[in-house]
């Protein structure tokens, strides 16, 4: 087998266990909040953020076994953003990774709720989880970078500006400024957990890889953008052709398809550039650049 | 002037500031976003949770000004819980402290991201704000403390257990089990963080405080359900009957308006009792316990 895909897997199931374990039970009260917090985050993510967590952290010598804690709190934030982003007042979407949204399932009040549970677990693991054995000025580290990549100055902020640009027509500055925001404060910050916990902060490779990170977000992101344009959408578990029946600002909208593929190409070919400092510990990272611009779903 | 009074003023004037130094500028990009954290944070709460973390810390010997940051956070939750359950998904408010609720302002999608936000700033600020001076063990205790309280095994499982009980008759000890979530959780970790903040955990005056937390949370919750049946709309600043109108648990549905008043009056009682190992320190939580239960709005 690849041994990309061998890794991937591995990584995979090693966070999905990991979120397995520390989800409330689905049996215990109240219910059905577990069970909404239990399905929109457990079964069918393709788990980059936690994969770039747990790959960082080898590429730089380290355990994986032992990041199971960034790597899980990484998924919660990016699940929980997903069950908000689907509500009927944001994107209302029916569909997502081939199941219905967890609002369609379980009621918009209980997704909105489950979506805040899973983002206060996010930091619960972060601020408490014995698992994660470095030093409190580490996870402190951890838990400022994380709450930043969430909230108002990343994440939130992203959405914010993409909330703000639905209609309007972007320059590429801005659309990279939007996307920088919404995927890519996530992205580098996973990248930079894997840092913090191998003990690489402040090192030259951990600038190396805070660059790969900040490239590959975009190139993610374009290749996004190009799937909702000519992807599958069985394969992808999504509603095609979603962000152009919304007026979405995208960058095939924005350069055309063409170009929009040259771009992701380009962004992927500056994230491999950037591990140059690695040498051969960056081989699994420059997979994930690769397979960041090449998955179909 | 009464100096209970003075020293409620006191410590909402310096939440007030520590909030508006810490909430991300109106003018700067994504504006709306962060209009509307401002405008569901700024102006107009009681600042109960905030009083209580500055309040516990002075009983304790500790001086008010160094806990800004706790005091902060645990509001920034609170605010953050009232934009998310003013939604029409969820109690479909119009009017929170006399203004129109945030997404009667911003939209729907915009306060949903502002509460989200909101949520990120608190624990952002516990983790990295520079002017909280305690050791980072104490930072990690305060954030797993405020997180835990803020998921589903405090607030948001209380809003669940809540909307599950829409339309239902429950006991009074599932009744106690919903507030003890939703409304006692934040109040009992306002007081631990307090007494975390003043170096006190572990203390037998750390048990005597979270007991009188725990007493107060409830006595608070009555109070407000009975605010709800008699209080003037006016100075509460939102519409009144609302429960009853949605048909929600409540002491007065439960107990009718007498009894309610006197279980008001004995978790007051049992609260005050809690204090005694505090003596004389205690005075000022003595009287946040009376004005829960005689407070007007």
């Amino acid at each position: 087998m690849d041994p990309f895909l061998e890794n991937l897997a591995r990584y995979q199931a090693r966070v999905e266990a990991a979120l397995d374990r520390r989800l409330p039970a689905a049996g215990i009260l109240p219910a059905r909040l577990h069970q909404a917090m239990r399905y929109a985050t457990l079964d069918g993510g393709k788990r980059l953020r936690a994969a770039l967590v747990y790959a960082t952290a080898e590429a730089l010598g380290a355990e994986a076994a032992g990041a199971d804690v960034p790597a899980a709190s990484v998924e919660l934030i990016h699940a929980y953003s997903l069950v908000h982003d689907d509500l009927p007042s944001m994107d209302d979407d029916d569909l997502r990774r081939g199941k219905p949204t967890c609002h369609k399932v379980f009621g918009e009040a209980m997704a909105l709720l489950a979506g805040d549970a899973l983002q206060s677990l996010a930091f619960e693991l972060l601020a408490g989880d014995p698992a994660l054995a470095v030093a409190p000025e580490v996870r402190l580290e951890m838990l400022h970078r994380l709450a930043r990549a969430a909230g108002a100055a990343g994440m939130a902020g992203g959405q914010a500006i993409d909330l703000e640009a639905v209609g309007r027509t972007l320059s590429l500055p801005e659309l990279e400024n939007m996307h920088i925001h919404k995927t890519g404060a996530l992205i580098r910050t996973a990248v930079g957990l894997g840092v913090l916990y191998a003990g690489a902060g402040g090192t030259a490779r951990a600038a190396a890889l805070d660059e790969y990170a900040k490239c590959l977000g975009l190139a993610f992101q374009i290749h996004d953008d190009i799937l909702d344009v000519e992807g599958d959408a069985e394969v992808m578990g999504k509603t095609g052709g979603a962000d152009r029946a919304r007026d979405k600002p995208t960058y095939p909208a924005l350069l055309g398809l063409a170009e929009a593929k040259a771009a992701a190409r380009e962004w992927c070919q500056a994230a491999l550039a950037s591990l140059g400092p690695l040498g051969d510990n960056g081989w699994m990272l420059r997979r994930v650049a690769e397979y960041a611009v090449t998955r179909n779903r």
